[in-house]
């Protein structure tokens, strides 16, 4: 099977001017096929201060009114996603930036909750892959803005990394995908506070050690086990690591690889 | 040749919820191949307006500083095209919103000008009629956004009228083109007072006489010779009408048809 890199990116790169033209001139030297989603950073809440829209947050999450919809569509499908595109087209990367909506590529459902209404937040339920292998077989690089839709004329926020990997699955019966999540640290660390404890490799034998040495920090937990998640839904790898050294994430040389045995 | 048609929807129509919803329908029952192209109404002006960025307007043509770049970035290429798109969604029409940069789709250069500095202003080179073919032939819609790129990475805004008459005109060579201008007359008017004096279908002779006897109104000459050079180059008709008449412009009982003998 073809490669295929399905790449997140975090805000704190977004936030970043150098950082980011740096990080997709790495992205457009990737050969192969490439999808790159990116999360939003810090403009969108600027924007909110700005417009005097107050900005909810429930265990991380955004409560996305109406009004934050419409921040979010703007900052996220607009500004963010056009400008990364026109970037990569200056380095000579042919992409195109997709919101959920275009080409109904990501469908979603507005998520329900017993307690908190969290809004116009969406929860990914399909993937679109026949429009996203069509685009990649024409060499194009795909960029995917954190909003989805719900078929019925609703956009909805959602969460960049859910994205990452529902795309990476969905794709995963076509292509031998490797889900990279690009962030500050290094990789899955044995000690929080020291960046040179990179964990090379986890299998799923070695994470239940390490889970029960207690050696993983616990915010990492949620994010190895929605790695092995998607290992379980036919993902080849998912590597974890700094966003500065995406060449080496892609061919292993840095970062956290998790992997089956 | 196959159909193909390009529709022009103006700010007025933009501006108005429930008059886009009828226009969206409208646009999602007709048949074949179709591209919308928007422009952006008045809810740029508006956010400059709460964000005290000022506006500077030259002969109808905004100034775009880097400011106005990211406000248009946002309320055209993000808020009002992903709204445009997830609607017709909903209307089940399946349609991908894309600005110029997208899959390299419109390429364009930063306007020179002897004494006026338009700023990030674009004047179209070409269009990419593969990509475009490539997702008609997928019966996606194509919804575009009036902003383009000049593939070293800068976005440029750039006229919606002439968006749709570059991407008429680039098709014309693959598809038999109609380029639809939908705005708030019935169609070029004998007395433009009254909008029941619609010309029907004006010739190039017969423009001719129309322009010696001064009939036509003098805001309709540069709409109308851009229409005959789109004739020019390949495009089969230009259609000028009332936008809440899309089904009939389209089927030609309503506006005004300009066509060669």
């Amino acid at each position: 099977m073809e490669k295929l890199y399905v790449i997140k990116i975090g805000g704190n790169i977004i936030d970043d001017d150098a950082k980011l033209s740096a990080f997709l001139s790495d992205f457009s030297n990737i050969n192969g096929k490439k999808i790159l989603v990116h999360g939003g950073g810090k403009l969108a809440t600027r924007l909110a201060e700005k417009l005097g829209v107050e900005q909810q947050l429930v265990e991380g999450r955004r409560i996305t009114d109406a009004e934050t919809l419409k921040i979010v569509t703007m900052v996220y499908a607009g500004y963010i996603n056009k400008n990364i595109v026109a970037a990569l087209q200056g380095y000579h990367c042919n992409a195109i930036g997709l919101c959920g909506a275009d080409g109904d590529v990501i469908l979603a459902h507005k998520r329900e909750h017993p307690v908190l209404d969290y809004g116009y937040v969406g929860d990914v339920d399909a993937i679109n892959t026949v429009l996203i292998r069509s685009l990649l077989n024409q060499n194009i690089a795909i960029v995917f803005a954190p909003i989805t839709h719900d078929q019925q004329g609703q956009l909805l926020n959602t969460n960049a990394d859910t994205i990452a990997q529902e795309v990476a699955k969905g794709m995963s019966k076509e292509y031998d995908v490797s889900l990279v999540y690009s962030f500050e640290k290094s990789g899955v660390l044995l000690d929080a506070n020291d960046d040179s404890t990179v964990i090379d490799r986890i299998s799923p034998s070695y994470y239940q050690q390490l889970k029960t040495k207690q050696k993983i920090f616990a915010g990492m937990i949620p994010k190895l086990d929605n790695a092995f998640t998607a290992l379980n839904s036919g993902v080849k790898k998912v590597i974890i690591g700094k966003a500065e050294n995406l060449e080496q994430l892609v061919n292993g040389s840095s970062g956290t690889t998790i992997e089956n045995e």
